[in-house]
């Protein structure tokens, strides 16, 4: 049985940062399963109607695709994983991604621990806590720099859906966390204990 | 050069539980120094006086003496140190307790992370977050069950002092830890994964 490490925190948390450097630290013995793969397919309403989707709220994901595909790496078989095409704001026609088992499979989410069905295959549950400044600013400069948006449009999202969302479903499920991890990615200290603690377990053969 | 991990926390957070296990599961590879062993001595004060001491104050500890001992035991060198007595709210007349160093230091302590001069010896800095109300529900079965107190004094006791000096002296510190984990040493999952990360040390030769 291999083991899945849960990663959640809202966005700039530096979640993906710490669950990036846990998995380079591991090599081929890790796989990431990003989240946001599994945003629902849209089918039937128009690309205007897809923009005004809520990203942020469960609704907006395939969880019980994702339920599947982490079912099945746990249990040492390989699946099969969407590619959402976030220009086009739904999935991709691409060939779904094969993705190979390994013996910790990192799963990463804003809303990861919203779903009663995720959290209970999971081994581990790390929360990335990282103040609303600071993930905004993030954010922002990501968004703007990188992406190309407005000041104006990032802080009406914000406002608009990513910050009520975040109250309402990633915050309230810090409470279920084993651990929590301040800063994220920045924070070497922890990442460098996960690390040890998961090559331990591979070195042992302990499952958790 | 040894390690030194310090586990900070409230009164009832399950802090001093989760640093018994650790040491435990280490057996003789560990050594445990408590924070409430450097309570200052206090000389030239009556009894009564001595009970009117704040000990959730910064103030009431001899921290010079508590960085010594830790210095010696960091850089492999024995130590002793104080014996403290509850019953007289005063040091103990009782010989100081030899300490040996061990790879692995524990420190624990209500305010251990608000001295900078002992933080910057920590290697790792584990904050144990309990809530409030489930922290003075456990000390309040203690002292009431296990301490003969009553329960007007205890509900006294946290609010005039208890309370005050935690919201001040360390939930702010919880912004410096390395890792937070939430119950304690009721957290099983967090506990194991700390001690792995250890024992993978121990075994690498890995400083942290």
């Amino acid at each position: 049985m291999n083991r899945i490490i849960g990663f959640c925190g809202g966005s700039g948390s530096g979640k993906t940062t710490l669950a990036l450097k846990i998995k380079e630290a591991l090599a081929d013995r890790a796989v990431i399963v990003n989240m946001d793969s599994f945003y629902k397919e849209q089918i039937g309403k128009t690309y205007e109607e897809r923009t005004k989707t809520n990203y942020d709220h469960p609704d907006a994901f395939d969880s019980k695709l994702f339920v599947k595909c982490l079912s099945e790496l746990k249990s040492g078989k390989p699946t099969d994983i969407p590619v959402y095409d976030f220009t086009i704001h739904n999935r991709s026609n691409q060939p779904w991604t094969h993705v190979e088992p390994r013996p910790v499979i990192i799963a990463d989410g804003i809303l990861l621990f919203a779903f009663p069905e995720v959290t209970e295959l999971l081994d581990l549950k790390i929360f990335v806590d990282t103040q609303a400044d600071v993930r905004i600013l993030r954010r922002m400069l990501r968004d703007v720099n990188e992406r190309g948006r407005s000041m104006q449009s990032v802080v009406d999202q914000y406002l608009g859906t990513v910050k009520p969302m975040h109250d309402r479903y990633i915050e309230p499920y810090k409470a279920i966390a084993d651990i929590i991890v301040p800063e994220g990615g920045y924070n070497t200290v922890a990442c460098d204990m996960i690390v040890d603690a998961l090559l331990r377990r591979l070195s042992t053969g302990k499952q958790i």
